[in-house]
């Protein structure tokens, strides 16, 4: 959950969270409320589309900054009226806020003869670049830079004669990661692609249905966990005849994202049958095994570190404590007003308990370690507020590989582990010790008891392996080099 | 905290925060962030005022909302030039949100022959009803409906030739609690009411001195803790002299809020020479050794009550676990959108972690209970999410009396604690068990190892025990009733 | 000018106004400007594309409002960088504020596979329908409800490989009225549709070039009027080789709006080599010959029967006074408060110079009647004041055809002179005399000396006459009768 | 009327408008309209004060911006209810814009003993910095830097037992020019100084009364104009005993200002009985006369000297013509982009008609010549249309002395006409001719067929004749000279 953790700009970001419901009355409220529990994936912007057979059709509303302030006015809701309606919250990519356009914000739309469809996609196509030359080639306009457009111009060239099998024509065309959700005037679409690298679940609501990116939008607005949908499966969802299920692509095996395990997800969701908050407690306690060091305190960096934090203190024993405060009045807005302010070392989102740290042997359990800005700077804070020693324990292992499918990972000179050993890590965060959890330890903590089938990996794990499930075509065709090409 | 509590409206909520700079270049840059530090003292409103001899004299600006979102643009700022300046921030009294209007809003501003001065305050008048009926007969003009605005009238009538002077006559003539921070054209000035009850602190930055409702407000702008400013104790300070001290008042033994150590101050401020995390841990183990019970998880209610659960945990030898997520980006302004959805139980603020609960005998460790109705839904909540028992297990004793020193209380009759046993609630809310901190564990947590001197109390805890140390004479001439006319 | 007149809802109004410029440093600047004196043109948005090889290229910006709000900003305007750049303003259609989108505002943009073009389009596609569908049907995903987004569309759809010749292919698919005003990275291009039925003209800026609807948005540059571009000719302008002219579509005898004479031009701009000041003066004169009444006072209707009330006076010698103010802080947006108020007859917008008007034989010269709701209120008015009596004089004839070339106008069953003579109308309004110009009258003021030639008509008068020059396909699908039909 | 007036900047301009109302339902709607009315006299900010004994007293409202922009949006208006409501527009000084606040914004509130309060106030206090410092050495604390403020403080501290009574009390010790409307929880009050400087009507309205500053904002509400406050006199209304009179003031000759028949005034008022039109054009008759000249076109500079124009042409037999076309889309923030289109010449506000103006002798009729600077704006403009000659008529005489009484003019040093000869000011422009309007034949178009009486003359005319009726002790003390003593 990247806006809990203290320094927003080195952390990996997941780019998407997609939702929709059919079957309830004034079902836009639904998803605003939806993509409120999953603001997380995605704070840059929001847009739901709804139908209504009376009152003009297809309605749409695409905002800038975070559902709560958008779509929860009276005004706007009322203007997507309809039991049908699907939604996403949308992600900047690094440092192009100011390029992106509400143009590029989804849901997209496109009329077809047949009637419009709208759809959210989360995840990355990897051969966008080669499908939208082609597609601009035969005559269509584009009107984002978004990759995910390709699908709806894909749909609305193909010659099938109902949207459901547009949209399988379509996505046959398409690689990489995708889980999308989609509305016609009448049907609620669920697709995840044939590996499931990015989730989708389904849920019960009243006589209506729900598709989710995670299940803690479920308990929002109070719907019933049914299903994931599965990895290469098809749902097409009417009131009338509930969800019929397809399988329209060749079958894989699944190669779910591990590291939606490790930081994406919500604590509170369950993924894979499996509780987050579970998972990444049960990676404290296996960096606790794997990792140990005599210590009087354990303290999380808040707040994505805490439930590992808590694992790692009740496997070694050694007490839990909240040495950093983070302010909860933090919005990502706040300007360092002056030059000599920034150089004085405000503490801006961190504070540390410093009567709590004092003369103390300090671990402090961190999810990840991107850049290595961040961790500098949270273990200068320590030690200015007088810690003995610092120890960092990380509960995922040295992120090394950019992920191209739906996350906005720096490239990969910018990754410190792609650089740098453990130890060599270590001298340069000037910490006492520096630990990551092993590859096939975060296995095992995700319930693989044998770890990590080298073979045949269970999960997508590029970027801590560099073994990337799809080729990354486009990436491929502007230089990016694949480890067996290094 | 409030703000980190999951259901605003059933929560005690200070009424302001106050802080003030000189001696540093751009001080209302430093205010800025101070106020940002207090935010959790005041979210509804701020102000500041600055003073520059060649730019304008005094400066000022007064905004609705969130510091970070106000006094943080440039071009604000920019209007605050100057190396003097202080701020304020501050809650709305329940309900009249609609009514307040941005007069009043400090920092209060008075032009006097001998120059201006600005003044802001933290605490609450008990006899303002009175001054002001005296000041309006005599010819004054009130432009707020804010006790505080005595203060300056009184100024602005003392005979005295200089402001420190006419400060030292108007609050001679003030009742009730106050600490204020104060600002002429070269002077920051800084008091506390006899008794101490509100907070303030001294901390040095560079060359220049600060004045902060709490030590939080030093840490993010660097500055160094000196000393509290004594209980009775004035000082003026200037880039010149420095700090000098005067002790205008009747001396009185100290009656500090205790509710500043339970709630209202940020975990990582130090009061009275204690942590404030530190205490509230040590609130937790006071409250394990008076009321143990047989359970499966402590479980904090977020985020106010997560220290005392950590101490609870750490007595008692039971697991913490955080076993409800609280949506971090909810904002003070979601609508739930239609009756329907409000019927549906939507948690909007709120997730339990249904993995981890499921099941369980849960204690969950809360602050306080002060209406009641927040606790009610968090059971319904932790029992909806299949735990087999719900323990309550409350940080303070019963708040059975109303705040009149600058915390916002319903009325006695709608707190809880007013009008039922500890019996009664259990039954009322529905839980297993319910138990609060004796009045004497909480003294002990505090530091006094032989708990309350019912004689002569250390703390102010009249929200504990109706005994009020300053007669709230406004309040009784309106019909409230004392313990002892009870 | 519809904004001079009391009562927006009761004038015909132009849809559009059309600007662009190659050739100077900031265009876009320049486009502001030239969209600020097209204003009367289209009030309801605006938007302008620039063209910048280094600055990201293709830049646009599209706003509600007014230019000057919005276009006038240096924040926005230093998004629009470059030397070539096209601008367009528009007017909602009646009554559907609420259903047009931002991405209704042009100008259109599409990247084609040799680069992008803007379009900015004043008329109206009469076989847009038609043209959408079967688009549409192939595969085109249309993003707002505009007829003119066909254009853009069927250019990226020619086998074309140059943009000019793209939009030679796309305009002759195209039935009705256009000016166009489109660009390339390099081209500024100009088309007019063969009948001429939209103005369009060349300026010389420097060494640069601009194309406007009108002479008065040269003027605001500081631009040298050149000529005015041909019916059917389109010129593709670049820095390089000025100003090139071709002829692509079959040729025809020219009909240009005799309305835009009557009421929709700037008088200070010159059409056809005419002052449009001058001809509307001249209309007065014609209509005092044609209508002569024994009265006291020449008085015209604000702003835009003034020129005509001038004429009227001078050929009469009836003394020229203004009877009636109008309240120059009028905005669009005044809402009568309360029924109360609404029923007392409150005078907004006008109000009834009543010293000058008493007891005066008062002529009223307005410059058109279309449903007639507000000549009745400005006769109520006049009384009122005590007038002894009222005489319209109307410098146009009776508008009884709706226009479906680029004009906004009620259905015809809406329009006052569609069912009534003009007797009928003098008693429906309640005035001793009621008096349209002639179309012979019309056609001698715009310089015609015989007369309206009715074998040949000089000019469109369809809003008149009932004769279209274009017949207007889609409307006939939907059940719109032509006159020889009723 | 100023925004009439193609440059703003060099214009005199009037400092304020009042309004007040009792004795309708919800008076603060009729308030808006009527300041709409008057909003020529004020376009920085209004206010409005209304009383509701049932719902909070006295509720305020104050904004920047127009009467239309702030004063009709539901939302806001329900916060102003009753049946009693005063209201002011409001000039900004010149240049002091970045400095007003919102606090300086009228009506003026104080909470009295007996009750509370409101103030509004055109006209200018001579002796406010005396009495401002007189007031604060003995404890008032004033909120703006207005010289109103003095009048609410003067009566907090009056021992009159009754709030009209204080306001004479107050008013005697106030010297220069006011017209004030004020009002308690029951009455509506309205006084004008002795010499009647500023204008003040009382109006008729159902069972209810209102004053205003001019009879226009009568006819918006429908109200009736019963007859103007007289000077030194004092009006107390009631619902109950209507119009009670009082004559508090020693008794003097009324000087009402000339300047508001010249320019200040709309042209539909009637003042001193007699329409500011008819003056208006009679002056522009009286012009003709005393300074004829041989030209083809008597156009007026817009709008201000429109009326004078006809009335010029009228009586000379030139024809009359809009040569000048103003921008009716220029708002106040139009900012020239570039210093690149500024020296292009661009004409934001006013065009030429070029077809009109070209080869003509022309005659600019203007109200006034403050700076200059706008005049030889408009003398390039028309000469660059290909004008053959150019006269300047001015309907006013020669502005030489800054205004001390309520109304914006610059220092003494930047009137043309205080440094330089009619003669002067001719070669100066660069005109043909230059002819003002004598002070005689000035006083000769209002009506006073003898022209200007020496010795007591009928009007204040300070600002032709440097001849003050109340002597400006303020400025006086900071160094202005009178005319005796250069």
């Amino acid at each position: 959950m990247p806006p809990a953790h203290p320094f927003d700009d080195d952390k990996l970001r997941e780019e998407c969270g997609v939702f929709g419901v059919v079957g309830v009355t004034d079902a836009a409220n639904f998803v605003a409320l939806g993509l409120h529990a999953l603001q997380h994936r995605g704070q840059e912007a929001g847009g739901i589309v709804s139908y209504h057979p009376d009152k003009g059709g297809f309605n749409s509303a695409r905002r800038f900054g975070y559902v709560r302030d958008n779509f929860t006015k009276q005004s706007l809701m009322e203007t997507l009226p309809g039991s049908l309606a699907i939604g996403h919250v949308r992600y900047s990519t690094a440092g192009s806020k100011g390029q992106t356009a509400i143009r590029d914000v989804q849901p997209f739309f496109g009329e077809f003869s047949m009637g419009g469809a709208a759809i959210a996609h989360n995840g990355n196509i990897t051969n966008a670049n080669a499908l939208r030359r082609e597609l601009i080639e035969r005559g269509s306009i584009f009107q984002s830079s978004s990759d995910s457009e390709c699908i709806i111009h894909l749909m609305a060239r193909s010659l099938q004669r109902d949207i459901p099998s547009r949209m399988e024509d379509a996505l046959r065309r398409v690689e990489g990661a995708f889980s999308v959700v989609a509305m016609t005037r009448t049907k609620l679409i669920g697709v995840r692609d044939p590996l499931g690298v990015r989730p989708l679940v389904l849920g019960r609501i009243g006589d209506g249905w729900c598709l989710s990116s995670e299940t803690c939008a479920l308990d929002i607005i109070g719907a019933e966990y049914v299903r994931e949908i599965e990895p290469g499966e098809m749902v097409v969802i009417t009131q009338e005849n509930g969800v019929e299920s397809q399988h329209p692509f060749r079958p894989q095996k699944s190669r779910f994202c591990i590291f939606e395990h490790v930081y994406f997800s919500r604590p509170d969701s369950i993924i894979g049958g499996r509780s987050v908050y579970e998972t990444r407690r049960q990676i404290g306690v296996e960096l606790a095994r794997e990792a140990p060091v005599e210590a009087d305190l354990v303290c999380p960096v808040p707040d994505s570190g805490t439930p590992a934090a808590i694992g790692y203190a009740a496997e070694s024993g050694i007490p839990f404590g909240l040495g950093i405060t983070r302010n909860q009045y933090m919005g990502r807005t706040f300007i360092e007003p002056t030059e000599q302010i920034r150089n004085m070392g405000v503490r801006l989102k961190l504070n540390v308990n410093r009567a709590l740290i004092r003369d103390k042997r300090v671990i402090l359990v961190d999810d990840s370690v991107v850049r290595g800005t961040t961790s500098r700077k949270i273990k200068e804070m320590i030690l200015d507020a007088g810690a003995a020693e610092v120890h960092f324990r990380i509960a995922s292992p040295p992120t090394a590989w950019p992920c191209f499918y739906g996350v906005d990972t720096p490239q990969r000179e910018m990754l410190l582990a792609a650089t740098m050993s453990e130890d060599e890590m270590c001298a340069h965060l000037g910490v006492d010790s520096l630990k990551f959890i092993s590859l096939d330890g975060l296995y095992r903590a995700v319930g693989e008891s044998g770890g990590r089938d080298p073979a045949r990996p269970q999960y997508c794990d590029a970027c801590f392996s560099g073994e990337y499930p799809v080729e990354p075509a486009d990436m491929i065709k502007q230089g990016f080099k694949l480890k067996a090409a290094e």
